[in-house]
């Protein structure tokens, strides 16, 4: 029995010190001086462009994933497919047609529905929040087009998303219901450009879509004062709307995989990645073209180092923007079982500057490593709950593990879902910088000893 | 004869100093806290919006300019119509069909011809500059569609447009005399937006015009991010263009001209203003509601005041965008006499930094004034000639002085000629540092005892 061979089963079976090759400064400084994860990102947006979930677009985009992560040397390049309901963009405009005119910039939401290509012209009912929309009586908005406006604020954490993002998630299906012909809101964003936010939204069962769409920012805001002045003596203002989205029935998605084998199965798998479908207006770079060269750029640091302990295995997820499909249709097939812990990068190309926990007590001591580690880069400790990420939320709730690396997000609502999300806004720089953040982590939670196997969930 | 007689003959008779109420200082006071000219760029961008030159709406900017003027004060309000040659926009969308796929953002520039609704598909053919796209061989572009591209670098001056502006104003027509199908350049700008920079541009007599368009800068770069990726393996990059616009033959156009009467009229008028046009994509907030708001805000601060020696006309200049047709007209009816000085604001709101001249040596008593009163707001002595700016330029030619107020116009160019001219992007209080320069400026020249009228022209 040689050395060689000794080494490997002290590998496979005693807690061992973090591998020397994956070490967190050396990691770091490959990390700096690499552009895997730019020329991911570059390829994807440049070959590929935009790939609206369910389309050829991101079969195509499947296509391309796993020549791209075979020839990166991943094993087990495959893809899951799964079904979905497919919606997709038609024609678009909007004109004010009194008391003034002017072409709108406007783009349809996720789900819309069809005006038909004659379009629908209405008076417009104005809502300055979500709220004000939400008080209207019943009935009230019948034959009108319902402007739901906001103010949104531009945070590091993105969390204003949340409260606002309402308008858009929420604002159609309650206009539906209140018998509104249409609703056009605000952008939620926080830019001053002629891009209009899309996005997805729902209406509820028995609730018929209407037309629904999202004016570019300073579009909402000429509406406002066209608005005020009209109501100085009493003038409607009117709206014609052409949107001719459309549902296509049931066509195939899929997420990608790919891994790095780990010398100890038993010990459970590290689950990253990001999403591959995008949004069709821009080309998907920051969302979420960056992120899925993150994780895979990372994992292929932490492969090229050595074997780890746990497997990591990579995700480009399918179909998140328009419903998380993906990250359902995984948790519905393999469950929690095997996940050791689960991390996504989905929030844009800009500094890792926190990172966020949801651990057991028992890996204190790799979450104190960790936090060490993101410090010498000045990275520091978060007071949230990580959540995993958008499409390892399924499989969170199954009680999976998870670590946020936290992005900054004071730009991410300037481009999020607009024509604007293309290449030139991610800085190669900040890109190698989420590399270097992610690999230190993955160089951690692969080799740590700590138990991270998901326990029989309990009611909380 | 009473006092007030003697002293109205003392000021048309001999040299005064001064004003007490047109002190720079006071000026300066009153037009920091002075919102007249928000006021008139925020109801032209709402009320009429996007007027482009000798269409309708530019008509009905001139209605409601001159119902504007007289509510102002000003006298002999009225229009001077002239004819021109009409051309408006069509569809436009470009799409890149091998050896990738991708719907680009283009919009077409003014004299662009049409590809008819069905459209035309070529092959690319790239120039990185205008230097290259010159070299090319006649006959080389026999049915190709010409991509040319540049670097353009942010100024405070502006001084790149007129350089790299070349790229638009000259390239459709050397593209079309060497037999270019159709021609596409990176838009002229220093922005990082899917907005297009449309502009004029001219084909030569016996040069058939084709269809010309500007692309994005994002997708300008991503589309020569494709040409050097099919390069690698001889792939030819093609395009399908669809531009639809449209010379509608002669229509009218006109200056808008308004007055602050002066005390004496045989020491000649100041000619002020900025254009009332725009390009047809963004609203014309910085380009030029700015300057037509500016000047006139001015022109009323001062006539408020009391009545200046000489007569302030200001015009809101009509057709500028096209070929300064009303600068052109204007010039040919009224001719240098009679104008004792001509100054523009025609480079959007940003902060006047710098002041450049245009004088006889008999004024140099009123420049130092200038100078001085200017310094007091932290604006230095350029070492320029001063313009008088586009409109006025034909009148400047025939020997009308002039005065530029610099604006700083290191972000002019991420908006200009694109949709994103909004009234947003104009910042109320650098609007009021410009109407303070003006005033100050104005309030020195419209009553300084320097002879500056023009003399007959010499040859240079
Ligand atoms: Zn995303
Ligand atoms: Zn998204
Ligand atoms: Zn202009
Ligand atoms: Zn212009």
């Amino acid at each position: 029995m040689n050395m060689r061979i000794l080494a490997a089963l002290a590998a496979l079976t005693l807690p061992i010190p973090l591998l020397a090759q994956h070490d967190p400064a050396a990691l770091q400084q490959m990390a700096l001086a690499d552009d895997t994860a730019y020329g991911i990102v570059e390829d994807l947006t440049t070959e590929i462009g935009p790939r609206l979930a369910g389309t050829d677009r991101e079969a195509a985009a499947r296509e391309w994933a796993v020549e791209r992560l075979k020839a990166m040397g991943f094993s087990n390049v495959r893809v899951e497919p799964f079904d979905m309901k497919t919606w997709v963009r038609g024609i678009e405009t909007a004109e004010v047609t009194a008391p003034y005119t002017g072409a709108m910039h406007i783009s349809a939401l996720g789900n819309s529905a069809s005006t038909g290509p004659r379009g629908l012209e209405a008076e417009i009912v104005y809502f300055a929040t979500m709220a004000d929309l939400d008080a209207a009586p019943d009935g009230s908005l019948k034959g009108k087009i319902a402007f739901v406006s906001h103010k949104m604020t531009r945070t590091q954490t993105g969390a204003s998303y949340g409260q606002f993002g309402d308008v858009r998630r929420r604002g159609p299906n309650i206009a539906a219901s209140k018998g509104a012909a249409a609703i056009v809101i605000r952008s939620v964003g926080t830019d001053y450009h002629r891009n209009p936010h899309t996005g997805g939204t729902n209406f509820a069962e028995g609730v018929s879509p209407i037309p629904a769409a999202a004016l570019s920012i300073p579009d909402a805001e000429n509406l406002e004062r066209m608005i005020r002045r009209a109501a100085r003596d009493n003038r409607p203002v009117k709206m014609k709307l052409v949107l001719t989205p459309r549902q296509i029935g049931t066509t195939q998605s899929g997420n990608v995989i790919a891994e790095v084998p780990g010398s100890d199965p038993a010990a459970g798998m590290i689950l990253i990645g990001g999403h591959l479908d995008s949004w069709d207006l821009g080309t998907g770079a920051i969302d979420d073209g960056a992120g899925v060269a993150i994780s895979a750029a990372a994992a292929k640091l932490v492969m090229d180092a050595g074997i780890p302990k746990r497997t990591i295995r990579v995700v480009w997820w399918g179909a998140e923007e328009v419903g998380i499909f993906g990250g359902k249709a995984y948790a519905e097939k393999h469950g929690a079982a095997g996940h050791a812990l689960a991390m996504e990068s989905d929030f844009g190309a800009g500094r890792i500057w926190q990172v966020d926990f949801r651990l057991p007590d028992s890996a204190a001591a790799m979450q104190t490593k960790i936090v060490e580690a993101l410090a010498s880069m000045g990275i520091g400790r978060g007071r949230g709950v990580a959540s995993g990420g958008p499409d390892h939320g399924p499989i969170v709730a199954l009680g999976v593990n998870a670590i946020d690396l936290q992005q900054d997000g004071t730009d991410y609502f300037d481009l999020h879902h607009t024509p604007d999300d293309t290449l030139d806004k991610i800085d190669p720089q900040m890109l190698r910088q989420n590399v270097a953040a992610w690999a230190t982590v993955l160089g951690i939670v692969a080799n740590d000893p700590a138990d991270l196997l998901p326990k029989a969930k309990v009611a909380e």
